[in-house]
């Protein structure tokens, strides 16, 4: 039973993921969203656009990749996806050490696996984490779109800083890129994105 | 992009569920914790847990489970474990109406596809879904242990009332129904649960 009780304080460890707060809404705007449901709502992403992955991608490494990318922050805290460069290393410095210390609550042989898959979305090498990502820059921008602006309203992004993000996209799906860009229009169009600089 | 389309607008749909309160609380007791991040939790079980499965079990199809076997509380509301068989009833009456609805805003094939995993879960008749129904009753039973009593004592349930809810981790894991023994013996030890009426 000691692995089992090692497993089970992993779990109860990472409950604090549903405290960590990011800068994007949920769709009825009534607060922020936290990591673990942001999680969660990549996760159904994975499920349901597994189809525009390249041909042998492995979903369930994609999704186990979404639900665990974010554990970091319970030390680490959110990052804003428009930070600056040097905020984003100083973030990646923390979100090491916080995976040092999280995946070590499991069994040995397991913290390496399980640190492997967070390494590889870190990573961006894989089929697999270049999808992952594709996903994890896509839900901000899908939620900013049907929140009327959002944080590109609320932290004046310009449109070129968003497109900047789609090129991640369109390395992990060619197809959600290519939404991602006509989305951008839209907004663009709409009003609740500032054009390119 | 019609057929994107339509998968976006299923996922823009499920949003909602991060609004949706269960009786349990988070671990830090801050608030009480919503359906989105315990389906979010529920699948990180199935990521960590899934050594403990029957061999030959398809774990891709365990974690797309209980990532998806909540959504139908958007319409229908959470319900409470230990609600009586005539609430339980009804509300199995409105979570299908709603696996109706909500399913169908995807392209048919994919409909058909995911309610069929809901109606797994439901069904409880395959090792997958015995295995995602013992994490769903498992999870809160580890929150009310960590949590000092939790729903247990706010709602007067006694150890013979989740001592039946175990059978049905049995059913999906030896390990984690001998597990979940332990730990409702060690909880009414610790005068944090009711015996046995």
């Amino acid at each position: 039973m000691e692995r089992l009780a090692k497993q089970l304080r992993f779990l109860q460890e990472i409950d604090q993921l549903k405290g960590v707060l990011r800068q994007t809404a949920l769709l009825d705007r009534s607060r922020r969203e936290n990591s673990a449901e942001h999680s969660w709502h990549l996760a159904m992403m994975a499920v349901t656009l597994c189809e525009y992955t390249p041909p042998g991608t492995d979903v369930r490494r994609v999704i186990t990749m979404v639900l665990l990318h974010d554990i970091v922050e319970i030390d680490a805290g959110d990052t804003f996806l428009y930070a600056s460069a040097a905020q984003l290393a100083l973030a990646e410095q923390a979100e090491r050490a916080a995976a040092d210390r999280i995946f070590s609550l499991l069994p040995a042989d397991q913290a390496l696996l399980l640190r492997a898959v967070w390494d590889e979305f870190e990573e961006r090498r894989t089929p697999e984490a270049r999808f992952a990502r594709a996903l994890d820059r896509l839900q901000p921008m899908l939620a900013n779109y049907y929140n009327g602006g959002g944080t590109w309203l609320s932290h004046g992004v310009t449109a070129d800083q968003v497109l900047a993000k789609v090129r991640l996209i369109e390395e992990g799906s060619a197809e959600l890129g290519a939404y991602a860009r006509q989305l951008i229009a839209a907004a663009v169009g709409r009003g609740i994105l500032a054009p390119a600089r």
